[in-house]
């Protein structure tokens, strides 16, 4: 089933080679769980494209979230009901312009939509948990364009361009300073004696919808958290390791191969399961 | 007069949503001036191309310089052979994917080739120098991206968005430790007591044609060139600075308004003019 795409509003499977965010990245994206119909941690989602959208400049509608809806209404009157679950992406860009860099004020932002089928896990990840790569790749330090989820990518494309086996399904990525940073396409915690961790991502990095969701769940559940700057080594010592996003929820990280092909191993824990089984009672899982 | 388009060689405006341009900038540009209709520094650029193309793992068809040529000329043979000047703008990126970073080894390239007017500057930059502006946008130190044209410009984006007055030309950039590196869509040389200098791009910057050709030229010429990492205090003591790129050649630099609005300013001097003549004769100007 190929994705079903709107581009402002219209049914099109292209997007003038114009575009800014074809020729600079020069845009945002959210990739979005639908439940039964429903997007999951839409507020969040919508928050985190306009924090986005406000970092780079690019001027959204006032009635963004709603013309987003719209979007969604009219797709999933393509869709057959019985679906569970879909995957939703949404892309902004600074829409269409000439040769330069400078913008034209004037320019009205480009706006996808797509509706794709759920991917599915037959070996089930998230009960079985996952081996992960040390990636080589090293994220540059960016703290103009760090959290925020823009289209500018070639460092996740060139560490996810590392390993080609199915059975590494995640690498982790170090920032080029050495510290831990998060997945190709996730997020990533572990534990030790009762103490969440999680890298800072004030630098660089992606900050998921998930890892805040899973963050305020720790809160809640009175499991300590530490957001820092972490090397690799942290992990050695770690009870439980997981990773996170808004379409696989919560992986469990059972086996890590680093770059000498050294391993590290980790069981499935009790801190990983109970996050699992709080953000299952959300719809996320 | 809009640019006109071919996609892997056939005449369209607009390209595939789901290529992995749009989706995470991966994929390389190139922009060459066309003089009486033949590209100028051809090779330098198909080279550089062809360094990226590898850096990003594009792989591109044996024939692609062929290819590319065969796109000029049928774009050629719709204008008038009159035109003394035109911009060919060349995009290769990884093609078509599905979601998620992972490449199909399968999946063939696509090739953008535009035509379009060249700019014209009523206020002649190259004649009488320009200003610009030091900028607060800092770039990301990235060794593994640096000094190839790929489509993650956000950092140029934001850099460019600083400023709208038509009377500053161009922004000076630093890197996020402080040391220059390029204009936002140029190099950067300067000379002080008949040395000419220039940033080292191993860390990040786009290793410009232009700049290739005057560090070629400059050694021809028996002016000694240093290449490093300077500070913007650098610029204080220079004789003379300029900029250059594909298109506009080598512009003089006359005043730079730093951040804190303090303001330098040079007189466009002999090695500045002396390049700029050596470039004419080969075609750049």
């Amino acid at each position: 089933m190929p994705p079903i795409i709107l581009i402002n509003g219209l049914s099109e499977q292209s997007l003038p080679v114009a575009d800014r965010g074809l020729a600079y990245g020069h845009g945002l994206f959210e990739t979005i769980c639908l439940n039964q119909a429903k997007p999951v941690a839409w507020q969040a989602h919508i928050e985190r494209l306009k924090a986005g959208a406000q970092r780079l400049a690019i001027p959204l509608p006032d009635n963004i979230e709603q013309l987003l809806l719209e979007d969604l209404s009219t797709l999933l009157s393509t869709r057959s009901a019985s679906t569970v679950r879909q995957v939703l992406k949404i892309t902004l860009t600074r829409g269409c312009g000439g040769r330069g860099y400078a913008v034209d004020a004037e320019t009205p932002i480009n706006r996808i939509v797509q509706l794709s089928a759920f991917p599915v896990y037959p070996d089930q990840p998230a009960d079985n948990g996952i081996t992960v790569r040390l990636c080589q790749s090293r994220l540059a330090i960016a703290p103009h364009l760090a959290g925020i989820k823009h289209l500018n990518r070639l460092e996740q494309v060139l560490a996810r361009a590392e390993w080609s086996t199915t059975a590494i399904r995640e690498g982790l990525v170090l920032d080029t300073e050495g510290y831990l940073v998060e997945g190709t396409m996730s997020n990533l915690f572990w534990c030790r004696d009762g103490v969440l961790y999680t890298p800072q991502l004030d630098r660089c990095g992606v900050k998921g919808i998930v890892r805040e969701q899973v963050v305020r769940l720790a809160q809640q559940q009175g499991i300590p958290l530490q957001q820092g700057l972490f090397t690799a080594a942290a992990l050695n010592d770690a009870d439980e390791v997981f990773v996170c996003n808004s379409i696989i929820a919560i992986w469990p990280v059972i086996k890590c191969i680093a770059i000498d092909q050294s391993q590290f191993e980790w069981s499935v824990g009790p801190i990983t399961r109970c996050l699992q089984s709080l953000l299952s009672a959300e719809g996320i899982s």
